[in-house]
């Protein structure tokens, strides 16, 4: 009945996650960053999928007119930055992050033959977001059923694999992003606070200050977090971008504003830690007039910003 | 490279926690509930340990003279409940939580059989935390090396046993707390976050309200969490306890105050959600007059909390 006593051998019980030494205080938030924070905006980004408009170009002058800042782009950019630099430059548009996800689980396979080609590739998603500009590569680890190993192992490969890969995003002037999901997609990182710690741990590691870092989704913040503002705190300077969709209630993870979810505690959390980059939509569109929903949507982000 | 499509049949994939169904919306924290928070409080506890003094008497003592308001017992106070209560009552002291863990990780045990003992041990805890008019039981589901569970298997089973066991704890008038632990005492469960929303997933299976929570530890936050304030404002109305100590700096894990460590972000974070629980010593001290080291400690973290 008694708890264990363990202010003697702590350390000597660690599995896994032990071979992860952290200095002390090396990293965590401190009360002065969080004092000299900067004041935040709110900076709206879409995907190509949820944009109105029969095109891409048609997407783009639509997002563009009505108040987006950027655009967010798949996988399929890869090896065309310049190209797609030059497209966004013509339409007055910055570039999100890359939405790239886990490469079929292969970076943290069991099979290990499967590893270094899923780290290629990721690499030179690394090096368009860096042409393009974009604060980062969207991360997923794994899917569920994607990989056998467990959340240990995977962890303690991550911070095998990453911290090069992390001076290499760094020296691209971009970001590894860590996407948290909901238990319907993923196991393995399912919160901010947990991304946000993993990346922490890969910077020590490596010994550098940017590279990596987490996301905020509304969409699966709504089952994972109990708090929108907490986890975004969480994410704090480690933030590097936002997906945003209305929660699970229905009509399910379509435009903000469509179904009862708030983004006000949330908002709040982005204004407390000085926010200033982008909050991209993820989600599909609920309405039969997608631009006047687009619009809609934007009009009510802006209005739950305000109340934050 | 492309991502893969989850606007279609996500919910199919899930393994484990996917079996975990959530209302839309149940019990996240909301906006309004945060606008109604409550002033909170500093209201100082301590283990015994920790107190200065040669005995137990002489430790109520001190702990009231000094300005604390409870005194938190270990295992070894079930089933003296009434006994621990009247002595409580005639130092002038509330009773904090019973530092309870893992009952050597038996009630998340491979082996099934040691299970329900488990169980029925946890139900004592419970039930002496009741008459205490405790807080609650301090519950680690398994230190690192004490289960051969997976995280996924744990987190499952934990929905399994624990939705009657937190009713149980509700009629009682107290609670279930999950404790948060650093990755050298455990692998499961190191984020506050992560503790609420398992206790989040328990009453909304049980139908109910109160009767599980989390609790916040400085020291293990220190190595486990990128802010303090972040994962306390996570916990939210689901924040039943408070440990304090130093963090992993030399010395470590030692009165507040004792190393660099701050309180500042944390106790803004308590502020936030208008805390009115206790916050508990759980530390050793580095100096040699205890009893100075005490109350310098007290005085150190009351000019925190006017500080955050």
């Amino acid at each position: 009945m008694n708890r264990r006593d363990f202010f003697g051998a702590g350390a000597a019980l660690g599995v896994g996650l032990a071979a992860t030494s952290l200095t002390a205080g090396a990293s965590a938030q401190t009360t002065e960053q969080m004092d000299k924070r900067a004041e935040a905006k709110l900076r709206i980004c879409s995907q190509v999928g949820p944009a109105p408009g029969k095109d891409l170009a048609e997407k783009l002058e639509k997002i563009k007119k009505y108040g987006c800042e950027a655009v967010e782009f798949g996988g399929d950019c890869v090896g065309k930055g310049e190209e797609r630099l030059k497209m966004c430059q013509d339409a007055g548009l910055e570039i999100g992050a890359i939405c790239w996800g886990s490469h079929n689980g292969d970076l943290c396979s069991e099979d290990e033959s499967k590893r270094q080609p899923g780290i290629d590739d990721h690499k030179a998603a690394i090096e368009t977001a860096g042409i393009m500009k974009s604060p980062g590569v969207i991360y997923v680890p794994a899917f569920n059923g994607q990989t056998k190993l467990t959340n240990q192992e995977i962890r303690a490969w991550l911070l095998e694999f990453l911290p090069p890969l992390a001076e290499f995003a760094k020296d691209c002037g971009t970001n590894i992003i860590f996407e948290p999901l909901c238990r319907y997609e993923a196991y393995f990182l399912r919160q901010v606070a947990d991304g946000a710690s993993i990346a922490r741990d890969v910077l020590e590691k490596a010994g550098i200050e940017t590279g990596i870092g987490v996301m905020a989704d509304f969409y699966h913040m709504d089952s994972e977090e109990t708090s929108q503002m907490g986890a975004i705190i969480s994410g704090g300077p480690l933030l590097k971008y936002v997906h945003m969709a209305g929660g699970r209630a229905e009509p399910r993870r379509t435009y903000p504003g469509e179904n009862s979810m708030t983004f006000v505690d949330g908002f709040r959390g982005l204004k407390y830690i000085g926010y200033q980059g982008f909050c991209s939509f993820e989600c599909g569109c609920a309405k039969e007039d997608k631009e006047q929903a687009f619009q809609d949507s934007i009009a009510f982000l802006r209005a739950q910003w305000e109340q934050a």
